[in-house]
C-alpha cells in the first residue's frame, strides 16, 4: 500500500500531553499532519450539517456504530491514501486512541507505521491544560479526570504502554522539541 | 508518615522493559529495592511454604480475596515502614501494577512518594525477554502476549499513563541508564 520512504507516524498520549506540539515539530521536517477529528469534521462538513464538536462527536458515534470501532481509522486510511497518492510520504496522524485503531493502521499502511507516545505528569498536564485556554480545555479537576478516564476506557493506556517510542514532556518547550527532532531525525536514519 | 529526604520511588513498565535494571542504577546512588514479589515469597516462606512461583501466585491470589487488590500493596509498606524506621530513605518499590496499588502508597507516603515508568518498544521487550534467560521469561510469542495482556487487565497501561516521570528504554544499556541517573539527580534536587 505505502511506498518506500513513506514515514507514518502515529502520535497519541493524554490530553494536554503534548501530540500537537509533536506535529507542529514534525512539520519542520517536512511532515504533513493529519488529525483524526478534523477528517470526521470533515465528514460532517460534507454531510451538509454544522461541524460543532457535539455534531462532530455525534457523527463519530454514529459511524461507530454503523463501522464498528476503527470507523474513524477507515476514513483517516482513505485520506492518507490520497496524500501519499500526491507524493506526501511523511506524515503524522494525530488522534490515534486504541489498539483497535493501531492493528487497523498496521495492516493497512505496513512497515512504514510507527506510534510515538507522549509522556507528561498529571499534574503537570492539568496545569497545562488549564492555561492552554483551547475551548475544550478542562476548567475543573473533575472535567480532567473525567476526560481522562473516557480516554483511558477507549483503550488508550494500552496505545501508549505499546507505542514504539515515547517521549517525555515534562520539561520546557524546547527541551520537548528537541527531544522530538533527535527521535524524527533517528527515524529518517 | 514518612520524613522530609525521604524518597520513595515505585518503578513500574510492561515485562522486559528494565524495571530491575532502573532499581540497580538508583542503588548505586544509595537507594533500597523493595520488590513486591519478594514481600510475598517472604510471606509464604513464614507461612512455611515453599516459595516456589505457583505457591507465591497462588498465596498473592489468596491475600487479594482476603484483603482486595491493594493487599500486597500493604504487605509491602508494613516493609518500607520497618526500613524508613532503620534510617533507609531512599527506595525503589519494584512490581507496582495498578492505579488501585498507585492510590494505596499515596496515602500511606505522601508526598515522599513518585512513579517512575519504563518504556520499550514491544518487539525489542520480546527480544530482550527472550534473551534474558530469566526462569519466567517467555519463550514463545503468544506467552508474551498473554503476559502483557494479563498485566494490562491489572491496569498496567493507565499505572504508565498516570506516572510522574517516564523513562525511554529503546537504546543501549548505557543510554538508559545516563536517563536513569540523569532522573534520579534530579529528583535530589
Amino acid at each position: 500500500m505505502t511506498k518506500p520512504n513513506t514515514k507514518i507516524l502515529g502520535v497519541t498520549g493524554m490530553p494536554g500531553s503534548g501530540k500537537s506540539e509533536f506535529a507542529h515539530f514534525a512539520e519542520e521536517l517536512g511532515y504533513h499532519t493529519v488529525v483524526m477529528g478534523d477528517v470526521v469534521r470533515a465528514r460532517v462538513v460534507e454531510e451538509g450539517f454544522e461541524p460543532t464538536p457535539e455534531m462532530s462527536t455525534r457523527y463519530m458515534l454514529q459511524l461507530r456504530e454503523e463501522m464498528g470501532e476503527t470507523a474513524v481509522a477507515h476514513l483517516t486510511c482513505d485520506a492518507i491514501d490520497i496524500l501519499v497518492s500526491e507524493g506526501k510520504n511523511l506524515l503524522v496522524i494525530d488522534g490515534i486512541r486504541s489498539q483497535a485503531e493501531v492493528t487497523y493502521f498496521k495492516e493497512h499502511l505496513d512497515e512504514a507505521f510507527f506510534i510515538v507516545a507522549i509522556h507528561v505528569d498529571p499534574d503537570l498536564r492539568f496545569k497545562r491544560l488549564q492555561t492552554r485556554g483551547r475551548k475544550d480545555a478542562p476548567v475543573t479537576e473533575d472535567d480532567f479526570n473525567q476526560r481522562d478516564e473516557s480516554e483511558l476506557k477507549l483503550g488508550l493506556g494500552e496505545t501508549i504502554a505499546f507505542s514504539n517510542y515515547i517521549i517525555p514532556n515534562n520539561k520546557s518547550l524546547d527541551d520537548f522539541r528537541e527531544k522530538s527532532l533527535s527521535l524524527l531525525n533517528e527515524l529518517e536514519g
